[in-house]
């Protein structure tokens, strides 16, 4: 039973497609001076990224600070570091130019730049302190170079006190313009395009599953499903197929606005306490790694849901619910990720009961939001079946 | 080809579902004191439609002055008289509560309680002057009471000045909340059921087949055009069936999100025309009575979507367009509206020629998004083979 009463609420101002971050040459900007954020790696400069958004900037004289030190896994103290170097340079906007953990630095540092004390005051969930946001965000340009996040068409921020790994975010926190540029993701590597990629289909299907997915969030995750499924692997295997790009990348976003409609459910709980403890494990991976195992848990819960993302996912009338798991590993396999090990990044058996523990008090909301309520023990064994 | 450049700005916030009107007792709302737009007919009292509103409004001791005058098709003079009694009232806000025709109202209100002279000056197209809103426009509550012009999910609005019937909209156009309670749509009879029904799907068929029509624009119509098709014979028959009302009420606002990211074409250029020179004949009837003429004009142009609009159309895969053309007529059987008379309404083939000239001049724009440019002897031709 999919939810017969619902919202939306999408206020963010999005333009899509090969070029169009020329845009920010001549598209009306939400401030006068901008912080640019950008991560601590050399892809923005060194494919030029940064070069074309500065020359944009410079078209509309509008100055700018660039902050360049935001990890794969960000931080806090990177949001409140670059948050006081943008009250004091005069920023009255924030532009995110990279992946997702620029962008949602970006978001963190918009909060941060306006309001006081310290970034985890604000968050809800963990040791957060979850105070309101009294003093108004800057607003927020995404420029995603990634297709995973979809953080540029949803509220949400994801940053890491360095124990907890919490998701975050408020109606003003939606971007206020978001550029999404295909031509600024040849670039990413190909393991790192199927982390990204399956990413943003778990956005997806999560949100497809949760019991708050409307049909309006179910739209968007078909669409998305169906996007990802047949042009991830083109992307993985020739970077610069300019049209797999996009549709993954357009894929990314819908699964953006499932976020914004819908809800990730206790799969990104477990894999937000997984890289949380192993900040080197990229975010894509650690989902691959349990999505088999975790996924399978609800077949015999909401079957029909699963046919449907088994249609989405192959273009074939699907009768039988495993068809979507079936899918979904072929599709690992085509994009040469169904063999990530756990343990390479450092994980052993006796992780796993704090690795649920941490899930559960860091992110609880979204073990509410499955289709049914799963126990611990079966929780474990999701790890133990996905753990090489 | 679906353009690859495109993009979205739907910043409204939006309620769906049952009893949602309720609301309006809680939300924040974007203003102190509000004016209330009905039309001049009895349902909105009779039904007690206004009573909920008013009664939620007193519950957030918000004031208010109802305008009570709006006509089945709106007219200029009444959205001025509107905007001078606002003034008067200092009302800051305005709630356009029922049909298109007052949520339209309502839009064209907010303009001109903010903005000097006539409305017509702002209007593009016609004897408009297209002068820019200069001083913004206040803050917009769409409520709609049918399911029909999608209006609470995009920026347009249609006001007749008694010659010209023209389509108009900004980015602060835009309802800021729009609430689609299908509870209140209980109330509409069989026949502006259909009609309204009708003109919703026409949104969303016109929009997929624009020449600027998107990824975006082509999923929130394929989603539209299933949900009408399958629910609006029920919502006729049994207009107390809720969950066909809800159904065709979902389709109806994606096709509002389809006129916010893609645009109708020329078939809406013509009806504007037709119930502009004809006020009392419905906007959705005057849809129907060319609509199978009309859409037959672009068979071999864009075979496949319209392939693809007869699979939403009837769930089963179709490899012939003309397979839309008959879902299409079989859907006007099913809801009594395959036989409307143009004559009925008072028309004779002598107004074909103006009718057609009075598109061209007034919805100019319209006409260079078909998938070809129609000639007039064809559009004649439409009008001709509709004729009865």
């Amino acid at each position: 039973m999919v939810k017969q009463v619902f919202g939306q609420y999408i206020p963010t101002r999005i333009f899509f497609g090969n070029g169009e971050i020329k845009r920010m040459a001549t598209e009306k900007l939400p401030g006068r001076k901008a912080m640019i954020v950008i991560s601590s790696g050399t892809s923005m400069r060194k494919f030029g990224y940064l070069d074309k958004l500065t020359q944009a900037l410079d078209a509309q004289k509008i100055p700018y600070v660039i902050y360049d030190k935001i990890l794969p896994n960000p931080i806090r103290e990177h949001v409140m570091e670059a948050a006081t170097i943008c009250r004091e340079e005069g920023c009255d906007f924030i532009i995110g130019l990279g992946g997702g953990s620029s962008i949602d630095s970006a978001k963190s540092i918009a909060i941060m730049a306006r309001n006081d004390g310290d970034y985890w005051d604000y968050i809800s969930g963990g040791s957060g302190k979850a105070k309101p946001i009294t003093k108004g965000v800057l607003p927020i340009i995404a420029i995603p170079t990634t297709a995973g996040t979809g953080t540029e068409a949803d509220q949400w921020t994801v940053i890491s006190n360095g124990e907890e790994k919490i998701g975050f975010g408020t109606d003003e926190t939606f971007p206020t313009i978001s550029i999404v540029d295909p031509e600024l993701m040849v670039s990413v590597p190909p393991h790192l395009t199927a982390y990204q990629g399956f990413d943003a289909l778990f956005h997806s299907v999560e949100g497809y599953l949760a019991n708050i997915a409307s049909p309006l969030s179910q739209m968007y995750s078909l669409k998305s499903i169906e996007l990802i499924a047949s042009n991830l692997t083109k992307a993985v295997k020739d970077g610069t197929d300019l049209e797999a790009r996009a549709n993954v990348a357009l894929g990314s976003m819908l699964a953006g606005m499932v976020e914004a409609t819908s809800c990730t459910i206790s799969q990104h709980a477990l894999e937000h306490a997984m890289s949380g403890l192993f900040p080197k494990l990229p975010h894509g991976a650690g989902l691959i790694i349990i999505s088999e195992a975790y996924l399978s848990s609800f077949l015999n819960d909401v079957p029909e849901r699963y046919r449907e993302m088994a249609q989405a996912m192959t273009g074939k009338r699907s009768d039988d619910p495993e068809d979507f798991i079936r899918a979904l590993v072929q599709l690992q396999k085509d994009c040469g990720v169904y063999d990530l090990k756990f343990s390479d990044w450092g994980a052993t058996e006796a992780d796993f009961p704090r690795i649920v523990a941490n899930a559960r008090e860091t992110m609880t909301m979204l073990f509410y939001l499955d289709p049914r309520p799963l126990s611990n023990p079966e929780l474990i064994n999701i790890f133990e079946k996905s753990f090489r």
